[in-house]
């Protein structure tokens, strides 16, 4: 926990938090907290700065906080994810909010187990445990926003050609001759597939909307390593 | 398992293999695997190419087996890292060894928690386990050579600097001001600390063989994200 992520309930006054729980846990496990120790703290979706701590006892600590700086960055990127499997879905989360990502549409495609949709990973409230542990790892506090679509075709049609509306427009696909440019840094819109990739008419559905599709060199990847991978290269 | 690894005890005779086990149960289960179907495989650390079930039984299978082609380019990279903690090494071996990086130190610093040592993750058997999930799924062959390094000081001082030469010698940490160069393509050393980072006095005694410090922008990411995202912009 590089940043400790303050809610607006966490405020028992204008400047004063009180942790209970998950934070305070991990502040006395693993930081070793006592009176007078210094933090960085973040207002989800606001400022960070620090918390001095005024008191610990033995189920919760309050802080006097004092929030001055703008959030990190976003990345400019929306990413488009062929919904993995539930497990795998924990880590992206985490990974792809730690490294700035803000809009992440998980969809529906041929090669998607349609048990997938049935996971309790994706409740809002667990998506969002997973998305302010990667908030804490950054040091960023601005939480992304997740958006669920489960008709492919429908999605890619008639939403994604607005939602990628003056950006660059990428599909990732490893059986391709094109390698994937790097160093964009200006929006884009990124399409990646689920494990065994997307199929030949998803992707020709998506070249019929403005998608370039890419590969990513000659190794065929994980879709978690793919992720990070392509975000790396993308924003340099 | 997008190319299935063989090892010479899987050969029955010159061209002809029997699969049992882990392999044979992925390829009936996944694969749906029946007689004359043709699948990628590679010989561990030769060539790749075919093979052609011939034979399909309750408990094994048997192909007909042709290899002709090079396995992939490697990664010209030394990967130096803090030992992290046993669930991440597991899947940072079988990523690395995805990307292509034959060269692994698994390295003791001040804030790798001394229990990962006892981990049977370290055992060979087991590293030799990931690191074939790892040749599976990016349709390589040539296993990484791990070694194991259970005293900073006298590595970095004693074993590093041959092992380095000739390369560009990089060290990535969160608390400097210089960003990490891209696309550097040639011979490189790079070390990554552990979570919480390598201390001041780890730095230096790097700093005095010839590693340069960078950053990687103003996230602090997990070390299993840092690793690809790192190994990701220095090859391009």
């Amino acid at each position: 926990m590089n940043l400790i992520i303050l809610k607006k309930e966490d405020f028992i006054h204008r400047k004063v938090v009180k942790l209970k729980g998950r934070r305070f846990k991990h502040l006395c496990k693993i930081n070793k907290i006592q009176t007078n120790h210094k933090l960085s703290c973040g207002l989800l979706n606001g400022k960070t700065g620090t918390g001095v701590v005024t008191k610990v006892s033995e189920s919760f600590l309050e802080m006097r906080i004092s929030l001055d700086n703008n959030p990190l960055q976003p990345l400019p990127l929306t990413l488009i994810l062929s919904l993995p499997r539930p497990k795998m879905l924990k880590r992206i989360i985490e990974s792809v909010t730690s490294l700035g990502v803000k809009k992440i549409y998980l969809i529906n495609s041929w090669r998607v187990e349609k048990s997938y949709w049935k996971s309790p990973v994706l409740d809002k409230k667990n998506l969002e445990k997973y998305m302010i542990l990667g908030l804490e790892q950054s040091c960023d506090t601005i939480l992304p926003q997740i958006y669920q679509k489960r008709f492919f075709t429908q999605f890619v049609k008639e939403e994604l050609p607005l939602i990628s509306k003056n950006s660059m427009c990428i599909t990732a696909h490893p059986k391709t001759y094109r390698k994937c440019p790097y160093n964009i840094n200006g929006k884009t819109t990124l399409v990646i597939g689920p494990e065994g990739g997307l199929i030949d008419k998803e992707i020709e559905t998506l070249e019929n909307i403005g998608f370039s599709t890419f590969n990513i060199g000659s190794r065929i990847l994980k879709v978690e390593t793919a992720v990070t991978y392509l975000i790396s290269r993308l924003f340099l």
